[in-house]
């Protein structure tokens, strides 16, 4: 009978917390630490980091989990028990490999670096913020050199997509790359201009940001379980299930960054949510794999967020706020500003086709400066070059380019793919709620998202870690990752929109 | 030669890290958290606190500290290495008493006390309230049996006033009840009473806060380095030197609150301020005692934000808030509604006089309660019934009662005798300042803090724990702690203001 030891969960429980205490710091940080506390905070995360590897990478878990793997014998792999010692010993296994010291000193560095980030963005000066840059990508080919691998990449890839290997990843980004450049060329030629001007304008900060409380407020999130805060580059984190942080930014020329990064964000934290309260405390409470987590994001942002019926029931909303600009304008009006095609230098801001992209581009960059042929300073121009290549338009500056997103700073390389993956799982698992929730559109007009929230629990959320990505795609589809739903949707959508032939 | 090993300050910078992060879960638990969070909160402040407590308490730090220990002779006891090894090795000894699991406990029950606190209050049901308050005494009681002592109230008090017995206590708080008492008395005898009726009237919570910004900025912190937020019981914490954490609360009815407790309170974060940064990551990064802590928000509170001068520095920024009630009114108007005496029920709303019975009240029923003379569910009828013979007024209801403060849901027993201690402190302190600062009284009038807050930095806030609290009260006054400026403080004070005999 398998049987998990109370020393193994409250091992298992330590680990937890310290890594959501952790996750609770770099959310006050970027929300609420006074300027000058950065010294001090990057010290506290790298003990908290350290002090937690040393556990997940001690001998003591090891032994935990060797006699609970000895219980397992006939237990279901879905089973709490054996998920738990597979899922525990994956992560133990990877841990045993990194010296806590080069792990704090990753997480101390990054903690630095992103301020050095923030600042060199703010004055668009890549030289400022290039020394980080170039000991943050040193720490990490260390990192990475604590693994054996086929290719470089692959072990920062693990990291956030496990089990997946670059040579899978290379063919599905190169395929949505030309499906979407197919597109693109197609809305060039159609030469229709969809009307974005309505989100564009004056929007005082205030009113934005009441706005997005009132937009994440009708999202199904569990009440009093979640806040909304401003930082520099929205994220979401989970300090509990029922302790979730959601940040934004506000633009006051456009109010679509608020907008949809707050569904954005909130999709992050409704798969938090969703979890079984069950896995609590154990390393199953987390998303499968971040390609997982950024599907539910992206799913809420665009297939929800950027979709006409739910786009109609936040028009009342965007009316309330700004009636200068939305009183009186038709939802399908809304429903093209929402989803005008063209290429801007900013990811963030960019609409659901060529945000591919963006990915395409940072992703190759990557795998370019982990295969070393090209060293960090060259990444200035590099960006230039592809964003010409790709996007047709000139970067600005560096802020508007290669200091545009806090990834590399923060030692997040590997991460970027699994924006594309998950628009690739979105689009999968779209097709299957759809499938399912005959009267979903309705739903999504009237403002009643729970059902969907509830299939998505049911199929994803609940089991946290306990399924595999490759398990979980299959369970959920009943295929295999695949692009072609991503790259259909985007052409049914955009073929209506731009009047394809 | 004096020799401080890098592992003996690694481990010493670990135990502080954790001690902070904790400080953080709980400013966050306290400000921003939402509701929901609050039973993953208790485990993950558990979590820090058992390991914390693991490495303060560990085999290894004493034998760090023992080979420190061995290199000391000939340094000079106030040196770094000295007081580290002092203060450090007193740590350890009492840590080794206690152990881990029942800190953790404690910390666990405590964050979940504050919630049943927090809810009891606000519907004034004590008997929600008791189970959780029995279950919180009898783990101090276990607590308290860890260590040897004259009376089981000295263990208490030892964790916030170092070194200090009951039996010396028990008589400071004596003198100052009956040199408070006659003092009140001639007042209630005088018949004057000062109108304290501008400080009363409808006070917009978004003003008062504004206000209270206002007034924090006035006060000389370190730019960058503080937060104000509002929260259910007003609180200071340090995450750092230079990342203070004040908090406040606003009652629509009353302006004081927000104005006094922002000073109070900011009074504590100027002592962290003021630590010397070589500090930073030890144990001696803290203030000597909680006595000397309570000091300084007591004479920043009282000696400053209550007298002539800044309260007429003061006067513009209410009257800019709140025209309707301070504009055209005089500075000595202000000054005698700020000082009107009268029983109150609720401390934190206490004039300067009766605010010491209310410590005496809460010490004896602590004492009472620790030498099981009373129980717990005694302690609403005790209380009113000390209410009545201290203050001469009668409890409303528990809410304005027993339930007014977090301490002892907090577990903070020992705590509150130091507010009086605080304010026998600051009296001390305050003519010494007075005596070296020929120019205070103009400078607080022109709202120039600095030279005051350079005073005191120099004198008590630089040392940070390196000085025991009996040494720095004679390094500062000369003298031995003393109620009698406090008690002479007053008199002069308050019988000019009642013209008294």
């Amino acid at each position: 009978m398998a049987k998990v030891s109370d020393e193994l969960l409250e091992m298992l429980g330590e680990i937890s917390d310290l890594g959501r205490a952790r996750e609770l710091l770099a959310w006050d940080e970027h929300t609420k630490m006074p300027p000058r506390g950065a010294a001090a905070r990057a010290e506290q995360i790298a003990t908290l980091t350290r002090l937690r590897h040393r556990r997940l990478a001690s001998d003591e878990l090891g032994r935990l989990l060797d006699a609970a793997e000895a219980t397992l014998e006939g237990a279901r792999p879905d089973s709490f028990a054996a998920s738990l010692v597979r899922v525990s010993k994956r992560d133990w296994e990877k841990a045993r490999r990194v010296p806590a010291e080069l792990r704090a000193e990753i997480a101390r560095t990054t903690a630095l670096a992103e301020h050095t980030w923030e600042a060199a963005r703010a004055e668009s000066d890549f030289g400022a913020f290039l020394p980080s840059l170039e000991r943050v990508i040193e720490l990490k080919r260390r990192y990475l050199e604590c693994f054996e691998f086929d290719h470089p990449y692959d072990p920062l890839l693990d990291d956030f997509e496990p089990e997946m290997k670059t040579a899978e990843l290379g063919p599905l980004l190169a395929r949505v790359r030309d499906g979407v450049g197919e597109l693109l060329a197609e809305i060039a030629a159609a030469g229709t201009e969809l009307d974005a001007s309505p989100l564009f304008g004056s929007f005082p900060p205030g009113e934005q940001e009441a706005l997005a409380q009132d937009v994440a407020a009708r999202l199904p999130l569990e009440p009093d379980s979640w806040r909304l805060d401003s930082t520099v580059h929205p994220f979401a984190t989970g300090i509990a299930i029922s302790d979730l942080r959601i940040t934004t930014r506000f633009d006051p020329g456009y109010v679509g960054t608020a907008l949809w990064s707050v569904i954005h964000e909130v999709g992050h934290a409704m798969y938090n949510n969703g979890i079984d309260p069950e896995l609590a405390r154990t390393p199953l409470c987390r998303s499968t794999s971040m390609g997982f987590d950024e599907s539910q994001s992206r799913l809420w942002e665009n297939w929800v967020g950027r979709g006409r019926p739910f786009l109609g029931h936040l028009l009342p909303l965007l009316a309330e706020r700004f009636p200068e600009r939305f009183a009186g304008l038709e939802a399908e009006e809304l429903y093209r500003a929402a989803n005008r095609v063209g290429a801007s230098p900013i990811r963030v801001e960019a609409d659901e086709v060529t945000y591919n992209l963006h990915i395409v581009l940072r992703f190759e960059l990557e795998l370019a400066l982990f295969e070393e042929r090209i060293a960090p300073r060259e990444l200035p121009e590099a960006w230039r070059e592809r964003t010409r290549e790709y996007l047709g338009i000139e970067v600005a500056d560096d802020a508007a380019g290669v200091l545009q997103d806090v990834h590399w700073a923060a030692g997040l390389y590997g991460y970027f793919p699994t924006y594309c993956l998950g628009n690739m799982i979105a689009a999968q698992v779209w097709e299957g709620a759809r499938a399912e929730l005959a009267d979903l559109d309705d739903q999504l007009a009237r403002g009643e998202l729970a059902p969907l929230r509830d299939h998505l629990r049911e199929r994803i959320y609940r089991h946290g870690a306990k399924l595999a990505p490759t398990e979980l795609i299959e369970a959920v589809t009943g295929g295999p990752l695949d692009p072609g739903p991503l790259i259909a949707g985007l052409r049914r959508k955009y073929g209506e929109l731009y009047e394809l032939g």
